[in-house]
């Protein structure tokens, strides 16, 4: 009988090194095989004798069912997700697979390594948007139907949360981040405080700080997330360089 | 005319070492004054020459004017925030300082560094069960009525929103963490999963993992963090071990 593999879900952040945690950097060191969307791969050190899978964008249910083939086959797998793994990235396809799958992908030892979010990291760079309760919203209708996210996000803007969207715009559907923002507007108040982060962490990185009036929802792309205030959310005027943005962590009653 | 301060707002994650960013080690390291609660204080290395703050737990905005007043004399100051200073913790406390500080205070050069949060340790040491829309409530009624929590739950679980609590119960408010289930088992299945995770990355760390039906809300304290499933989170039983939770990416119409 062959020694038995493992599986390390791994979240590296989003796109700056100073981000990744010493316990990521270790169990990729230490993994056989890599397994991950080329971009994140090509961010990690080369190392001799560790083989690297790369896979395309999307096809994580793919990626899942080559990494838990590999850990079954006695291989230490290292599965690289970007940000944290657990939020809107890897983790859930691993185990919707084994969920799905063979029996004997049950007992693989899997550990779970989380990361910063991209969430985190653009709340970061303004100051505390999230300081208050929060929800965290895919606009992505591959898998669920647009009368859900219309429907959570309806209820969202109602009991006032700061509201993440991710995934808010795609070539497949230029149009939903349109949708998304008039549910918004017809609830929420002119005023709220949004920030669109852009490729937060990585060179490109832009930040913009808008209201639900100013904002164009067409600016959003791929690598966009947005960040859409509560009524305790606000904006302070700096004498010099961007305001700061942050939400009050009490709040009146709605 | 004094050379500038600066703060950074630093987030330590939940008590395991290996989740500490690089970043925030160097912020730490070079800081010239550490500002924070005792407790994570104590788990950084001590280095000669650097000051060290300790406060006690609460008193946020003491903690965050004693950290402006520093920087804003000259002094190179990190303030240590468990978990990510962003999602219930001292950032939205410094912002609302400043919001309502001394006028000088906004040119301070500050920066919040982000951290693995509670929230994603524990949904770590389970599987993935944020691995879909999801919401973060405290329920602390300090700053807000508890009106406004029960509506907040209410309208999350309609959404059906995976539900994470901060905060669920202390010495002051044991019964509001009965209250709250109440309003969730009125409205979502008996079979929703729930883990309960205990002082995450602690040496004292324990996870358990319910259902709605099951589960005791009086076991939730002060260091517990609880995550309340949607319609499309399972459980997976293994062979050996403790079961995965999941949150399968998909949703059916509501």
């Amino acid at each position: 009988m062959k020694p038995p593999g493992s599986l390390r879900i791994v979240g590296i952040g989003p796109g700056k090194d100073a981000w990744i945690t010493p316990e990521a950097s270790s169990l990729v060191s230490t993994a056989t095989d890599l397994v991950g969307y080329a971009p994140y791969l090509e961010r990690l050190p080369l190392k001799s004798g560790q083989r690297r899978h790369q896979t395309g964008n999307g096809a994580e249910l793919e990626r899942s069912r080559h990494a838990l083939r590999l850990a079954a086959d006695g291989r230490h797998v290292a599965l690289v997700s970007g940000g944290d793994p657990g939020v809107f990235a890897m983790a859930a396809a691993v185990f919707e697979t084994i969920d799905d799958g063979e029996p004997s992908w049950r007992s693989i030892d899997i550990v779970v390594s989380p990361g910063i979010s991209a969430m985190q990291a653009a709340a970061a760079r303004v100051g505390a948007p999230l300081g208050h309760d929060f929800c965290a919203i895919s606009l992505s209708d591959n898998l669920k139907p647009w009368s859900i996210i219309e429907k959570r996000l309806m209820l969202a803007a109602e009991a006032d949360f700061v509201i993440v969207l991710f995934n808010p715009a795609s070539a497949a559907r230029p149009r939903r981040i349109y949708e998304a923002f008039a549910v918004l507007r017809a609830i929420k108040q002119a005023s709220t405080p949004i920030v669109f982060a852009h490729a937060v962490g990585r060179q490109n990185e832009r930040i913009s700080i808008e209201t639900l009036a100013s904002a164009d929802p067409g600016c959003a792309g791929m690598s966009t997330l947005i960040i859409i205030g509560s009524s305790e959310t606000r904006i302070v005027p700096r004498g010099v360089g961007t305001p700061f943005v942050y939400s009050s962590r009490g709040s009146k009653a709605l």
